[in-house]
């Protein structure tokens, strides 16, 4: 009674077409995974994300678990719930957020000391309090916790942290013990890919509903991280989803669907959003510039979405440059929405068996964005 | 030809309903317009806007002037097209704005010369200009550009600045060459109801689509208000709609309608909505407070907008103390939805006939909002 369903697969990369299933509904992989932090996909409704084709969304259990913390969420009925999303949904470990916003960080084999970035309070974690948090916040898809590591990292920290990635993964298995959530390994081990095999072949045997790569986009850059991915994706069970974690820009996400991931999550469609970064298929769009001033266009003519379809970019740079909250609003639609299209592309490309060449003409396209 | 239809009047008041025709749609009054100073409602999208029950919106010329400038808009196709809103609209002369928010203003029978508070551009406005620059944005309804005085006032300054709103005015209605726009005149005189009443009688003299009471809501305070307006709005036409510009919280609304008064604009549904507070039936709330971390209730049972039926007072909390923008965001909706309910609530009992036993209880329950 396996979670996810192999529809489709591309004749000349190991790219597939994917049905997953949640206790909130089916979602059809490759899918791309909006960011909700601390409960909101910053700057949008759940409502207005829902129209953006969006159907998981993410969150992140280390956010959370500081701000409003777990008991508020559990007694408020979980974390759907509490943001109104009613569709499938993920929590992360916390780990990844540990280690990079906190400071003060003490690991050992039990678990993680660290201090909340927001007011310095000492906070203890480790494999089993992370999956029983994400047993209480209730999310469709939990994380194993793991320990990530910066990019460049020496080799005995490395295998440290793999070492350590995987003894947790056994910890986190054994303390999950909500059925209706699916539970998801993590690969550690940088770019080494004896360590990612090590670490690959021992979160497989451990047998998880999921399989995710983490410890990549932390700097390697984009060869680096896709001949992992390309290493990493082909040592993972071909009947369970692959999840990329914190990928990536428009290429990083092609190239990895081509080396057979299935599940992606990013910041960037927003964060950049609010920045007046908006993605079209032309390249990147800053809305600051002063070349919009009077450019009665819509960001991207291609585009289906409300902010396309209704206002121009002079309107957006107008409400960007006199801090209207609507610009990062509009523009976080629209990068919403691309990245959308974009993974529907990706899902029509391979159901048209015509992947490669898609993608080849594509990555070239994107390069912009890299 | 009127732009305006009384369809019922209180008994006992000076309230009536009536329909309101602009070249963009029908209003039907008493009205609430929810304000889009730069072209854009705070936090809320176009689409959200309308389904709050908003009909017509407000921009401001000053504004506008400054940012993007009126080249500008009038290139991408009007104020309209610009801000993606189709309904009726109004824009306001720039007076108040002029006097409120730019330092350095002098002013003289021709016009008003002013420093930019953004940048301290020295910009000169007088009547024929601030009229120009409103047919070319192209609102469908206008205002003459008046002298707005500040509470207390001496009367020697009152009087005179009541005198140049009547010249103005004079020379405003001359320059007017839009005819899909109405025009509004502008009555002047602080609380003072012998220069009101000298104003408003010039001001209908000369002729207009409509009547506004300006230079309110300045520190006055709620009785001195509604005596102003009381006195006023009865010299004004019936058959056209009459204006009470910048008011207000839900008790100056509702007696205003009382004085007989037709449309009101205010920012303090979205200017609250950011800063976490909420208009409820029960009385104001204030989201930050922590009495609403474990939460679960809407921010108003009795409340049918997209905030109360899908978000706890708890999450709202969270969204505000974690600096998410949904907070300002749902919390805005909610509030102009409350205004926009308390419109609706306010024309049925006008439309029943029990317009004055209503606002009285009303009056009673809102006192918290003075």
């Amino acid at each position: 009674m396996g979670c996810f369903e192999v529809l489709d697969t591309d004749s000349r990369s190991a790219a597939r077409q994917g049905l997953l299933t949640t206790a909130h509904g089916r979602v059809e992989t490759p899918v791309f995974m909006p960011v909700g932090s601390s409960g909101a996909v910053k700057g949008v409704t759940p409502q207005q994300l829902r129209r953006t084709g969006a159907t998981i969304v993410l969150a992140n259990t280390y956010h959370l678990l500081l701000r409003p913390g777990v008991a508020t969420i559990e007694r408020l009925g979980g974390l759907h719930r509490f943001m109104s999303w009613d569709g499938p949904s993920l929590t992360d470990s916390g780990g990844y957020q540990i280690f990079s916003l906190s400071p003060l960080t003490k690991i050992d084999d039990e678990g993680v000391e660290f201090a909340s970035h927001i007011d310095g309070t000492r906070i203890r974690l480790n494999a089993e309090e992370a999956t029983q948090i994400q047993n209480r916040l209730g999310a469709d898809i939990i994380m194993c916790f793991d320990e990530c590591t910066p990019y460049p990292c020496d080799e005995h920290r490395l295998r440290k942290a793999v070492e350590r990635t995987i003894r947790w993964a056994r910890r986190c298995k054994r303390a999950h013990h909500n059925t209706s959530q699916l539970l998801f390994g993590i690969v550690q081990g940088g770019i080494d890919s004896q360590l990612r095999g090590c670490c690959a072949s021992e979160i497989v045997r451990l047998g998880f509903d999921g399989y995710a790569i983490g410890g990549l986009s932390v700097g390697e850059g984009h060869k680096n991280m896709i001949e992992t991915v390309e290493h990493t994706a082909a040592l993972l069970p071909e009947n369970a989803p692959r999840y990329l974690m914190g990928v990536g820009t428009p290429a990083d996400i092609i190239a990895a669907v081509g080396a057979g991931v299935d599940m992606f999550d990013c910041v960037l469609p927003t964060r950049n959003g609010r920045n007046a970064f908006a993605f079209t298929e032309a390249g990147p769009l800053r809305l600051r510039n002063s070349s919009h001033i009077n450019d009665g266009g819509p960001i991207d003519p291609a585009c289906d979405c409300y902010c396309c379809k209704n206002f121009s970019r002079a309107a957006i740079r107008h409400y960007f440059n006199t801090s209207e909250m609507l610009g990062p609003i509009l523009v976080s639609l629209h990068n919403l929405r691309f990245y959308q299209r974009l993974m529907a592309k990706i899902r029509q490309a391979l159901a048209g068996g015509r992947f490669s060449d898609w993608a080849k003409q594509q990555l070239r396209q994107y390069s912009g964005y890299r």
